[in-house]
């Protein structure tokens, strides 16, 4: 769910700011956090890199910690959208699995649980009914999906990313999903998600509303740069380290990683932006502030902050890479774990679908 | 499934007739009729009416008879679409599947599987890919989807009822349906699903087409008019006879029929529509061809022509009203018949999928 941020009206974001701080406070109340659930996941396209880990997978084992119940869902259907054909999506989304597990998600130790889309029929049922409470002139006016096209490899508007939007609401909603990971951009999707709850709750459910209100929980960590130091992190850009890179994979991509002629070190993203951007890769692995670190690298230069960066990189990934590499040998366990997941996804979307259909008044086997 | 005939270009049309007419000669031969299997539908609105008996639901006991394989889906999920809410769907899925086994269809005793749309996860899952393989302006040109949305209660076009041709695609293709009872109005349906089969088919598994093509099977019976003989016959016209009206209300209602001022009965279509229309309602009746009937009442009149109708459809009505009775009684018996349709379609609808998936390259659980 990567992408670009765009204009959003100030004010609309100005609340959506408001709102997930408020979100993130409920989040740390053992009380409040009760009455959350979380909905995210990843397009299984390739491996994970460290812009992946420090702007959501961290995050997400930080709430797994506090016990938020989590569904993750991988979106192989949506890379059918997005593309010509799927390749090794299976392979990928096996991969993607292992990459979760490996920076420290746990299913098997908390209510956390790893899903495929393609393998929960009563999510993707959904979708039908939440398709009757949509115009297709709203679904042309959202943002993302222009934004979409551009970046596909399809050459006109398939039906499939006119409706995506929709399908993502039945995503968030069919295990009534109420905190949802989203980058500024992704705030039309969360908007569109809210005004199906409210119109199905409306229509059908209006002594007690049935779906809840989602909130966008924006992430906190600035977009992480790629080593280019000018467009954000992205395997397809090239300027990416893999979260799999080996000690040697890390030091070399960092070497030629851009900074600039000053020998000094400071912190100044608006001047100094590839410099600013090392720093602050250095402050996520560290926990330290960039301006500290800039100060204590001073005359020692971009050599010495690369050297530093590829310490504490490789100190970070060592032991993710670790646990990967168990999960390499035990693609059984992948498998239990990916089982496990789609199980309770079944349960949960046909739940979902019984009260729904309950609802909409139609007959029940 | 009504709708007014709408202009379609002369040469598609003749080759839709030509491959209707070879179609319904492979389906008398017992050796070919293996090769075909039959999806059919009707919306859960309304009692069904004697034009939906003498236009397609007679024809489907027919091909009972001769052992055709046949899916009907009870299309709750387009009762939504179309309106602005579904009222007593339930209640009109369980008197719908009580007016297709008092005609004689009889899923106990024939490969004939009466199933409820939204109780068929995926089917509805079907949609999601086959969304892929179409344009939106594929939709958008879609000739009948105007026609719906003018006829629909709705202001504005749903993204449902755009889309709605893709599910119906689905429908047929799920169980690998090959026949389609169609009106001339319903052509371009089976032209986008012959469309998407064939795109799935080269793009995903082209050495071995997956997906059959369907075949529009076209009614040989006129156009049923209502009773005031100048339009087609429909419940919302108010003028129509429902399979459950009993003798007097028959009497009544063929009492009330439009005639003309001319004494003698004579079957002229153009000229008379109103006699022609009873003349041909009794010749369904009696199997007798209009003309003799007519000669056969002469000078009788159309007091004669009504009494006479009167007498030969209320003959017609009598059994179907009979078991009608017993199955009223028998509410278990109905919801049996419904639940294993609907597993019968579920066990197809998942092996398709499982299929589908394979072919799309998706992790499989």
């Amino acid at each position: 769910m990567n992408k670009d941020p765009r204009p959003v009206a100030n004010d609309t974001y100005a609340a959506a700011v408001a709102e997930s701080q408020a979100l993130e406070q409920d989040l740390r109340d053992p009380e409040n956090r009760r009455h959350y659930r979380m909905l995210t996941g990843d397009r299984p396209t390739g491996r994970l890199h460290i812009g992946h880990y420090f702007g959501s997978l961290q995050n997400r084992v930080a709430l797994q910690q506090l016990g938020l119940e989590t569904f993750i869902v991988i979106a192989d259907y949506q890379v059918l959208t997005d593309r010509d054909r799927g390749e090794r999506i299976a392979y990928f989304t096996r991969q993607l699995c292992m990459d979760y597990l490996a920076v420290g998600l746990d299913p098997e130790n908390h209510p956390v649980h790893i899903f495929v889309h393609s393998q929960v029929p009563e999510l993707n049922q959904l979708f039908v009914p939440f398709l009757t409470l949509v115009s297709q002139s709203e679904l042309e006016r959202n943002p993302t999906t222009k934004d979409e096209l551009q970046h596909s490899s399809l050459g006109q508007l398939s039906a499939s990313l006119l409706a995506y939007p929709v399908h993502q609401a039945a995503d968030i909603l069919f295990c009534h999903g109420n905190v949802v990971p989203v980058g500024k951009d992704q705030l039309p999707h969360i908007e569109l998600t809210r005004n199906i709850a409210r119109r199905f709750n409306k229509r059908y459910s209006d002594k007690q509303p049935y779906f809840p209100r989602p909130i966008g929980l924006l992430s906190r960590t600035p977009s992480i740069m790629g080593l280019d130091g000018t467009t954000k992190m992205s395997k397809s850009r090239g300027n990416s380290i893999e979260l799999s890179a080996g000690p040697e994979e890390v030091a070399k991509s960092i070497k030629q990683a851009k900074t600039d002629s000053e020998r000094r070190i400071t912190y100044e993203p608006e001047r100094r932006p590839e410099v600013a951007n090392l720093l602050q890769l250095l402050g996520l692995c560290s926990g330290e502030n960039p301006e500290d670190i800039a100060e204590s690298i001073g005359d020692g230069g971009s050599g010495a902050l690369k050297r530093l960066l590829t310490e504490q990189l490789n100190a970070v990934l060592e032991p993710i890479q670790r646990r990967r590499k168990e999960f390499e040998q035990n693609e059984d366990y992948i498998d239990r774990i990916l089982a496990r997941g789609c199980a309770v996804a079944r349960e949960r979307a046909a739940q979902t679908m019984k009260d729904v259909h309950r609802f909409l008044g139609t007959y029940i086997v």
